[in-house]
């Protein structure tokens, strides 16, 4: 028999934060498998969830390099997809474990858009590291009628946030590490920059948060962070 | 020794989709909080967790009414935190529930802006309604550099939905259900019906997932809804 994926979010960091759900399934499968940027690499999402494996499993790294070229992603992507595969036809569950949440800025997409047709799949969501980093900040992201956008930052786009600011009550930027002097900028002139917070690794225990996004500039900052823009506070 | 408020997520429906922390806090406190709309009314999130309660527990339940007034809103929201705040004086902890994510749209936001300065709170982020409903649909929300919405729908804001649109390449629509005819009117006319799906009561026995849109026309919509609009699709 077909044996079954199950795309596993594992929740932002704390491995209190994972759901019954997939600390159950964890515990249950043969094989868990994780993606991994380079060979060697530690992943994230297995270390969140360390204290369920049992030395019996099968720990199957899935190499997702962060490449340029888009052909050359998509030939690491299916193979990951097919070493899944043949898991599954072998008549071995597979859980994927991605941090956060799988259908959410997750490598988990790339396995469900590569998976030959016909696989059975099941998903099943986690707390994402934007609700958690709203929790480690203590700040409403949103109530009654008002609206979120969750936006990954990027150079090309960074004027469109003018509008999107003006639309949306919050919005939460993720992958600014590198862009965090020109949109510190932006934020300033704008009148934004004391109603935004960092939140770093939001829910690890080395997790902080930085309640002046102006004390930033400058600084390095770590790819798991996210920021929050109150625009009406 | 004052007590401790926990505003919990306890996810969208399923039970299992708790976290381990919430399933621990629950267990461990005397007390636990719940919002009704009105005396007498059952709370969708005390129905999660139901199986986790010991019958030596308080149950608290608060009401948040829906009125139009906001200051008679106003007056019950004082009223819910006075009543936690109570507790905490006595030296007892409070588990106040929320399903999906206490931060996203949820009625605990009221109670952390009434409660009286100074009372410890700890907030314990939940796994919500919209990528629950992701992953019921099996529907990729975002990737890569995607950028996604989360808009309750209003009657007098839909017509921003046209720009909305243009800008985000997946939209999550809230609290629709009185409004899903205009509402599929703009859609036919952008040309993105067929790229909408309903998901309803995500994660729950008796959720549904309907594909198409257009056969939603003049149908009765259960309020915990939402429309995932993929606009590249």
């Amino acid at each position: 028999m077909t044996g079954m994926l199950y795309g596993l979010g594992v929740g932002p960091g704390d491995p209190e934060l994972i759901t019954l759900k997939a600390a159950r399934i964890i515990r249950e499968v043969p094989v868990v498998a994780v993606p991994i940027a380079k060979a060697g690499a530690e992943s994230y999402a297995l270390g969140i969830v360390s204290d369920l494996l049992r030395p019996e499993q099968t720990v199957l790294e899935l190499l997702f390099p962060m490449l340029k070229d888009v052909s050359a992603k998509q030939v690491h992507r299916q193979a990951a997809a097919q070493a899944i595969a043949a898991e599954l036809q072998a008549g071995r569950d597979v859980a994927f474990l991605t941090e956060g949440d799988p259908l959410l800025h997750s490598t988990f997409i790339y396995v469900l858009q590569h998976l030959p047709d016909g696989l059975p799949v099941e998903i099943v969501p986690g707390v994402s590291s934007v609700t958690a980093a709203a929790a480690q900040a203590r700040l409403p992201l949103v109530n009654a009628n008002q609206r979120l956008a969750v936006i990954p930052t990027t150079f090309e786009r960074l004027a469109d946030l003018r509008q999107i600011f003006q639309e949306f009550d919050t919005v939460v930027l993720l992958k600014f590490h590198r862009l965090i002097d020109p949109l510190l900028d932006l934020l300033d002139e704008l009148g934004l920059s004391q109603q935004t917070v960092l939140v770093e690794r939001a829910s690890h225990r080395e997790g902080r948060v930085i309640r002046d996004a102006r004390s930033l500039r400058g600084e390095s900052i770590h790819y798991l962070s996210l920021l929050i823009v109150q625009t009406n506070k």
